[in-house]
């Protein structure tokens, strides 16, 4: 044992992140280590990296909240795995480094027709994406669901499931991403900088509105996003870049008879109700078939080494971040 | 036909109701004429005599949003229901009176086990509580449920309901009505004025949080009640006795997983996804047997003839609100 293993990491927050020895993982009762081919980035990173965001308790310091490639160790009470199994995982921490270790249940097979590495853009995008979805009632074919952000990691994800559930998508995007998000199955795309999200929704629904709403911006979209939402409607937040103190009316809330559901994966805990494990095991059964029948890939819109990771989060945060995921390899 | 039939009528919005001859209700296609034996009182009611809160399109002027009674006509269209037929009525307005005509798609039959009279307590309660729930997981051996106004005429259906329905219940009321609600199944009460519920709720579940909590009072209640809300917890706002207007923490609600529901039952359409037939439906399914197998049952704290309808407005506003529904008949 011992430091033979390499990670991204930083002398003290807000620090860049440096390739540094770090200490072997160690696959402790019910999980695995996995060699790491590609991880990718998320929002969460870049906040953490800027000492915004500390891990939740008892997950790793090491940044990196997903990951692809082979387990090469196996820990005590560990089932329906085996070492040189080609896997991607959800992680709490640390896959930004040569080795992580992961609770099994946090481990999904690579989907057929996807390479490794390619494996390592699906779990948080995906799990995310489930998770605000899971519980809305199931499409009908007049349905538009809008999802904010369609360009992004979730977005481009959220849009190809809820498309492939049956749902007539509308998607704010910059303009250069509109070819994007409508190839992915977005009916409408909308210049979220010129153009009004919620006359379009009532646009395309004959004044009805949207049964669901994938957020990303928080405080700044809820009005409009309360005005775009059907009745009986569900709006989900899975991120606050807008702002997280929302005024809210309750009355009208009533009146449209609003769900609101807001979430976020990484504080989930390992096992029980609610936990990343509960999510993962109906992501392989809801969503990895999906995958598999080729109805939804994963978006990679830019490609580099691990090592250059400050230059991936410096290209999420930019004017310019490319659609789909940021992809980091070994 | 002609003015037979008489309605508790104002000269204004504002002024005292008046016992007036109003016009004879008529069945029109798909509604039934109901001769009312009771009807209740709703603070909806108190707000449109105010004047607040004026009629959902097409809804009658007369005040009243349920009523018990027999059928005495039969429109077109109508199946299922014949002269005679004792019934109980989920209303748009028009309870108020001698008659109402009635949509079919929003009566109940009166339960087994229960007076006609007395079924005038059930529509708005049980439809109001059964929507509150409807979309929520089911209890678990431990799961706790808020319901806040537990002595109120939502409030003393809810606690029912939720222990019917295998929810360990925590209740706010004045200490008077303390005994009542434990009557009624709840195993927490706790004094709104002197205690605090969120200590109340916590230790009740080991800290765990209520999964469910059932809320009348809006925003002065919205940051208490999510911090008793359990991780993946429920909130239902379904009235704001203290106000609309509430600062929301959306990344709060995030971590907490918290889905918020809001909701009103006035102003349903009448057919139709999310409508009050849709809502009947269900709980005649749902609600009516826990009902007729005397696990529930309506609870009625002051009955006063109609003529006096004045006088209970004024009851239900005072401080001194009986526990239950207030029942009006004629």
């Amino acid at each position: 044992m011992g430091a033979t293993v390499k990670a991204m990491l930083q002398q003290e927050p807000g620090a860049p992140l440096e390739w540094t020895d770090a200490a072997d993982p160690v696959a402790g009762h019910g999980e695995v280590v996995v060699d790491v081919v590609a991880t990718a980035v998320n929002r969460a990173d870049v906040m953490q990296a800027a000492g915004h965001y500390p891990p939740p308790l008892g997950e790793p310091e090491i940044i990196g909240l997903e990951c692809s490639g082979t387990i090469v160790h196996i820990g005590d009470g560990v089932e329906g795995w085996a070492v040189g199994d080609e896997v991607c995982a959800l992680l709490g921490g640390g896959g930004y480094a040569e080795q992580v270790a992961v609770p099994a249940g946090q481990l999904l097979p690579v989907p057929r027709g996807v390479d490794v590495e390619a494996a390592a853009a699906l779990p948080e995008a995906v799990c995310t994406v489930w998770a605000g979805i899971r519980d809305t009632p199931p499409a009908t074919m007049a349905s538009m669901a809008l999802v904010h952000g369609g360009s992004g990691g979730i977005g481009t994800m959220a849009v190809q499931v809820l498309t492939a559930r049956g749902y007539r998508v509308a998607a704010t995007a910059s303009e250069r991403h509109h070819q994007l998000v409508q190839m992915l199955g977005a009916e409408v795309a909308v210049d979220y900088r010129s153009e009004d999200f919620v006359a379009a929704v009532h646009a395309a629904t004959e004044g009805h509105g949207a049964e669901l709403i994938i957020d990303v911006v928080g405080a700044d979209y809820f009005d409009r996003n309360l005005a775009a939402l059907a009745p009986d409607g569900t709006m989900t937040v899975i991120a606050t870049q807008g702002g997280r103190e929302a005024r809210v009316d309750l009355l009208r809330l009533m009146q449209r008879r609003a769900t609101l559901r807001a979430m976020t994966l990484r504080a989930r805990p390992r096992h029980g109700r609610g936990s990343k494990a509960e999510v993962i095991e109906q992501v392989r059964a809801a969503v990895w078939p999906l995958i598999e029948e080729g109805l939804v890939a994963p978006v990679i819109g830019a490609k580099l080494r691990l090592q250059h990771a400050n230059e991936a989060h410096a290209m999420m945060t930019g004017g310019e971040a490319p659609g789909g995921k940021i992809l980091l390899v070994r």
